[in-house]
């Protein structure tokens, strides 16, 4: 290795500030953006640093993209479906119902053309976007009673935003929008009748188990959550072109970090849950029919009327159908016999006396 | 945003050596070391300069570990499995059979202690290890005649190495050590019956198809195959931190581009491959049970002999058995029903007249 004196760099001192939408209590969503500006901040020796705050430190969480078209702040870390009230097609970046899994998204993102057409969405919006960090698929809610069927899910008052409020809505859901702090009340008191938040680690700390013992899965609205950040268009094109590959590269590496984090810290969670008497429950299949159906009416009609959707929708969706064809193979073949050794007990770690 | 002056960093010159074990004509394979060699450069405007080479320019592909390790380049991007000729262990940073799939990887690699039980492992051999790049789960390779149970495996002439070879063994099966670029020939002229290699779009290229039609999944000896970087330790301590840190950085941005990458070209080779006549298979249940049994017994008797292969076996069997089942819960079911829509032709991108 041939290693030469300091010389001066183009690293101009760079201070920005990113607005998370998620509280610190969150610690692995919320990381998702201490991630990136670790990541950043170590690479250029402190010279490009990134505060983060979170939400309801400088805009609520909800708004943190709008800071970021106005200009309050240069980035945030948020989920792209909470601004669905602007337009659907906002949520395109994070997922949508009966969506893309997580190797699936990367894979349209940044092979599929899924980045670009975002970015020309986005671009119209004053904004940069880059996926950074996902949950993988979530859960699908706690319910204060069993669901046996379909029948059960009609008239439901149910905690659930976005598209798939308006999916639900087709089942006979009424959904609620409840920030995360008044769902443990409204559940108690039973003024909701169910809830979905994200998945065990995080769902845990809430106690919804408590109030609402039947945890149901899959989360079929969020097959994956592709969080992200997204820059004000002129702070992004005011960085030199070294820090924004810096940035490009720091949030794939979150990307990696908060799946593995998720992946590691879920398990236990689980466990602990169960033990604490969640009953863990499967959505009847009529259910996720039904469901399934009521999502395609509302795609329908998105795409009737909105041109932006549409043109990225139609590019997700026919990447869609060729995921799954290779997932099936080799993926999923290899996973459904290990979960057969699983339940089983014979894996290794099991027969050496681990969990069972 | 504050914009300074550019000011002099601690961005010293250096340039590497990166020997990948791949040729370039595996472009997604080899294509990680080019992905990481181009995050850090960007990073650094070229202050940190890592030149690739292909397998053979400088040391053949098998003998990038040992290069590095003698110093005769700063790093390379390898199998880990590749080296199990001097100690078993060392498959345990790349993949072992019945192991981890690439989410669980992750998960125990980043999070579950396993980084720093292999680096314990490889810095007894002088060398740093960071993961860096994942192919997902791989084929079971191809077969020129059919496999219809346990009996038709007796007697084959496979070409399959390492710790999958010794396993095959117990089956009767006669492993066989063969250069990537001598396997057509040797099913052409039956010398050997059966090949494994990668998965669709690396197995395209060689044009196994033509010569062992029956293409064999899954790959139970690759539920993921982790790549990596080795460094070689004192060109890795010194580095200045922030050259450290973006190592650690580039590389797991690496990891979601090249899985990202697998993931959108093995679908349409997948189907190229089908369309020009290769006989998709799934292996039988017998086979599978049989080799997952053999499996066992070759790790005990490892185990049996070997305690740097057992510390670090025994935990990433414990977080075997806990990330399937929590895999098994959202994430699995999830990918299930939507399998199944995809078979009856009913995702969106199939009802668009997509692919089928």
């Amino acid at each position: 290795s041939l290693a030469a004196p300091a010389i001066a760099q183009e690293s101009p001192k760079v201070r920005w500030r990113c607005t998370s939408s998620f509280p610190k209590s969150l610690d692995t969503i919320y990381g998702g953006a201490e991630d990136v500006a670790k990541y950043v901040r170590e690479a250029t020796d402190g010279a490009f640093d990134i505060q983060v705050y979170a939400a309801g430190e400088i805009v609520p969480g909800l708004q943190a993209a709008d800071a970021v078209s106005n200009g309050t702040v240069e980035m945030c870390h948020t989920a792209a479906y909470y601004y669905v009230g602007k337009d659907p097609a906002w949520a395109l970046g994070g997922v949508i119902p009966f969506g893309l899994n997580a190797r699936g998204m990367h894979a349209w993102l940044y092979y599929g053309g899924g980045l670009d057409l975002l970015n020309e969405f986005y671009g119209t919006q004053g904004l940069h976007y880059l996926p950074a960090g996902n949950t993988g698929a979530q859960m699908g809610g706690w319910f204060r009673k069993e669901i046996n069927g379909l029948a059960d899910m009609e008239g439901l008052q149910m905690r659930i935003a976005g598209l798939a409020g308006r999916v639900m809505e087709k089942l006979g859901v009424v959904p609620q929008q409840i920030a995360g702090g008044d769902i443990y009340p409204a559940l108690e008191r039973g003024t909701i009748d169910a809830a979905e938040w994200i998945g065990p680690y995080d769902d845990e700390s809430l106690g919804f188990y408590q109030v609402a013992p039947y945890y149901y899965y899959p989360g079929w609205w969020e097959g994956n959550l592709s969080l992200c950040c997204y820059f004000n268009q002129e702070s992004w094109q005011s960085l030199p072109e070294n820090y924004r590959s810096l940035l490009g590269t720091a949030t794939r590496a979150a990307t990696t970090e908060m799946l593995a984090e998720y992946d590691y810290k879920n398990p236990q969670a689980l466990r602990r849950l169960i033990d604490a008497g969640a009953q863990l429950r499967a959505y009847p299949q009529d259910v996720m029919n039904a469901s399934f159906t009521a999502a395609q009416e509302v795609y329908a009609e998105i795409n009737g009327e909105n041109e932006a959707f549409k043109k990225i929708y139609d590019s997700m969706m026919q990447f869609q159908s060729e995921t799954y064809l290779w997932q099936q193979v080799a993926e999923y073949t290899y996973d459904t016999f290990m979960m057969i050794k699983q339940r089983e007990g014979a894996l290794a770690g099991q027969q050496a006396g681990g969990n069972q």
